[in-house]
């Protein structure tokens, strides 16, 4: 790609080293910029900037968060005796979306992936332990991928937890709702059978 | 979508202005940013920021430039007997591209359209017009698309330039290279048997 200008060279490779981002899509967005008031463009940059310089992990959960201590967990009106453990940012907000949840949360930023070259160190483990020991805790629910490193971090998790009072448990597994029974895979289907519940 | 921090949703909001970036898309491209070092998005601010900033359209033929005259105009070795004529500067990047091009260019920003409200004083025309003027040209190329739209820009621009000396001509039209005739549309077809060459 021939650019004629060094200007919207630099801003379509800053564009492209982004994930999913091709040159021609950043080319598109840096024409879209060009076209529209410099106003929004000095937004978009102060908003990517402000948000890198400023944003942290919360002490407490390691969602990241404004402040030290992140909104949820600052929240009084929220139960503070159940902890939620994910494993990403993404899946608080998913879980948020729900409007089904109330209780506190736990990112530990990743699974136990010994292909990958992670182990529990290399995650928020230690905190969700002490946090397990504070008496307020009564439940943690495991809210984490059915995969093999999801479950062999929840394996984990559950024997570090062992020596604790809370009670530990996982979100449920079976067939989707509004899904086709002849369309779940085997494994999931065979695994709702075994758990079934009495109605 | 729920955030728990303000900045990331001021910066998802803003990544999700741009086309074609929806809030999910955008939320990526944050997490990503998050997860690498603050020097990759003070370096994408600022090739953002400044781009729009100094950017400006270059005098003699509206491409977009760092200077008051492009890259392309300042260079003494491009041909400065023939313009090529196209829509936008993205035209400009793909005749580039091909290397087969060592002429000027004129960007017109646009093709007459009257249902989108797109009269000639809207486009870069006058200046092409003056350009055509001057001793030095020779040829003017269109290589705008075959659209209504495009054939009545060309159409209104080969009018003006009638009273000048300059030679107007159009880029070939026919069948692809590498195409099979038989997936060629009709009118593509059927003019290009009617505009035959002698081989």
């Amino acid at each position: 790609m021939q650019f004629s200008s060094r200007l919207i060279e630099d801003a379509v490779n800053a564009f492209a080293s982004l994930p999913g981002i091709g040159k021609k899509t950043a080319l598109r967005l840096v024409l879209d910029l060009v076209q529209r008031p410099t106003e929004d463009s000095v937004q978009l940059a102060r908003s990517i900037a402000g948000m890198r310089e400023n944003i942290q992990h919360c002490i407490t959960c390691g969602n990241l968060s404004d402040q030290t201590v992140c909104a949820i967990c600052r929240d009084r009106r929220r139960d503070t005796s159940i902890i939620c453990v994910v494993e990403s940012i993404r899946d608080v907000m998913a879980i948020e979306d729900t409007q089904q949840y109330r209780g506190l949360y736990h990112v530990l930023g990743g699974v136990i992936s010994p292909i990958e070259g992670i182990g529990p160190a290399d995650l928020n483990i230690d905190t969700l332990i002490s946090r397990a020991k504070s008496e307020e805790v009564e439940e943690i629910i495991m809210a984490i991928s059915p995969t093999i490193e999801g479950e062999t971090t929840i394996f984990y998790l559950n024997k570090q937890l062992a020596d604790t009072a809370v009670q530990v448990s996982s979100i449920a597994r079976g067939v989707s709702f509004g899904g086709e029974l002849e369309y779940a895979d085997e494994v999931t289907l065979g695994r709702s059978i075994v758990a079934r519940r009495k109605l």
